[in-house]
């Protein structure tokens, strides 16, 4: 099988790019390999760099609409070598899948987006609209100095994205089951509910934290927050940590500090559910102290003209239809939805990304290009 | 103030004892003192050294009733000698109070013990019962071979005791305020919560065991165990430890850990509090781990010849009626209770014990050894 199939241009530059050890935030010239493709395609490229993360930003045309490939070149850490059946960085082909960190996630996506340009272009060497790139080495790490500083210095000089097609892997069973237009937000919370620390002996001049925040936190745990909607489940608040005590067996500790998550839908937002959680703990007249962090607002693009061509383009290739959803983590999408009205993400199957032995079907691989082909056709040429 | 009460035989031996570091479970030759007083008074001498714990048995009479009294020649360790005003195992005598570690706990006590002992005889001697005396060096200590091991040893040989007054510092506010009559048992329990761990965007695919344990958590700590009687306050449950999630913040832990501990009256058993922490723990539904340590049945010494002739020794002192109790922690009485039928603990204001600078008043250390010979002139004159 193998043979053929390296003939496939998709295929051999995901090869090229899974030889280039990229782990976060090392770019390792993967954006130079995709950004002399574009050059040639007749892209104007920009560099972007943030702190210690490469970026490139490229473009090619100057009329609307816009359609933006989004993606990164980093990927995770390998994790122990000599448990992966062939070196991570030294891309395998055996029993029908290409072996690699960062396979499915996302390297075979940027290949194939940029042999998708190449094919269109060939066809539609001026067509109406334009094709952009954004590309970064910062989305599995810290994500402060990629995707959201490029969206920034576009807002700032007010250059306008129409559609955006994220590479992340989205296929959960087959390649092409799932389209993810949109992802749930996502909201943390830091909790220290105090109490008065005494002996255990004598529980009459202690106030017990833990017992104060059991039935607030049994409350929590069984609040309907929202239904969802059609693209989203309904939001879930999950604790992650719990901690109280220092070890001593007869000492009722003065304070208990509590962990937790929100992922939300957007029938909610930040601010209702903040809201929602003070009232409970203050209904039950707890003395607390509570840090918030957002890390990510959910977004959602509404069935339109990009959900549709994706949907199109898919069956087309794989002869079914994709589903819409916006389960899963968050992803850089909620970045560009700040900026760009319709942001969808499609990709190969996820079930080995982060994981030992990382990999996506050989025969995925062109299916993906042609994917992207298709979304250019329908929507810019 | 201090020169004539130096004078009284048991401020000198109190302070003789003080001396001695004898921090648990060194004895420091406290034994050896006390038992050349006893001895001189025609005692029987019988050390018990069990494991590196030096305990003292002595007796004198051979008939019955018999009237024990119990204390502890160990102290707890003195904390930073700096926040000490005076060297703790050199006793200062100054504003009216005797400073040392071990002077309320429970060093002016065996004092008491003796020089009530010395009057006793010196104007009974021949009296119808006998007196006996259960001295260890094991009680701030894991106890396990100091009281218990030597009431195992008369128990085994059928030696009887009939009356137990254990010497640990009981008055609260003002001298002979506190009788304790009993003391509450204490029973601790370590449970495990059983979920199913998994990634925080996905938590219909873990289960959280917080948010399991939660409703049981409120339940338990809302529950009234029972009333507590004439002279048990009701019965409490407190968490003093509870751990859960490994500091990730993205995932939905497997288990959740809690310590508890009850502090119980006679309305309970450890058998019936196990089997109603079960019966809720059941009814949540909870897959769970429970070990349980019971540290201390409660005991109870109901309104008898003992108390009566404590009660009516301390009003005699200090013209007031002294109250009973059972609040507090353990001590070594819930051992001795197992093999006699009526204990009591009495002794000097315990604000101070397990403090730093703690100190005895010198007017009550006499009172102490008169209170204590009222007690033996009632029982076995």
């Amino acid at each position: 099988m193998a043979a053929p199939l390296h003939d496939d241009p998709t295929l051999a530059l995901t090869i090229q790019l899974l030889k280039q050890a990229s782990v976060t935030p090392d770019d390792a010239d993967c954006q130079q390999i995709m950004a002399r493709r574009l050059a040639a395609l007749g892209f104007k490229i920009e560099p972007m760099r943030f702190g210690d993360v490469d970026n490139l930003w490229a473009r090619r045309g100057t009329s609307g609409p816009v359609l933006m490939f989004a993606g990164h070149t980093d990927v995770v850490p390998t994790g122990p070598l000599d448990r992966w059946h062939s070196d991570p960085f030294e891309p395998d082909l055996r029993d029908g899948h290409l072996y690699g960190r960062g396979a499915a996630d996302m390297k075979a996506s940027l290949a194939a987006f940029i042999t998708a340009c190449e094919a269109f272009v060939a066809k539609h060497p001026n067509p109406k609209g334009s094709i952009a790139f954004l590309i970064t080495s910062d989305e599995e790490g810290p994500a402060h100095d990629g995707t959201v500083k490029v969206i920034e210095a576009l807002k700032a000089r007010g250059e306008a994205i129409d559609y955006c097609i994220v590479g992340e892997p989205t296929s959960a069973e087959v390649f092409g089951d799932t389209i993810k237009n949109g992802r749930r937000g996502s909201l943390s919370g830091h909790l220290y509910v105090h109490g008065v620390q005494g002996h255990i002996a004598y529980p009459h001049l202690a106030k017990n934290p833990i017992h104060l925040l059991a039935p607030a936190l049994t409350e929590l745990a069984g609040t309907e927050w929202d239904k969802g909607n059609a693209y989203f489940p309904p939001t879930t608040w999950q604790v992650s940590n719990i901690h109280g005590g220092t070890g001593a067996t007869n000492i009722i500790p003065g304070t208990v500090e509590v962990l937790f998550n929100f992922r939300f839908s957007t029938e909610n937002t930040a601010a209702t559910l903040k809201a929602r959680v003070h009232a409970i703990l203050d209904a039950h007249g707890l003395d607390y102290e509570l840090n918030w962090s957002l890390s990510g607002e959910p977004f959602l693009t509404d069935e339109g003209e990009l959900t549709h061509a994706i949907k199109a383009a898919v069956k087309d290739v794989t002869g079914d239809e994709p589903q819409l959803n916006t389960t899963g983590g968050t992803s850089d999408g909620r970045f560009i939805a700040k900026h760009c009205p319709q942001v969808v993400e499609f990709g190969p199957i996820n079930k080995t990304i982060h994981k030992l032995n990382e990999c996506v079907a050989v025969e995925d691989v062109p299916k993906l290009s042609q994917v992207y082909l298709g979304v250019l056709e329908r929507l810019i040429a």
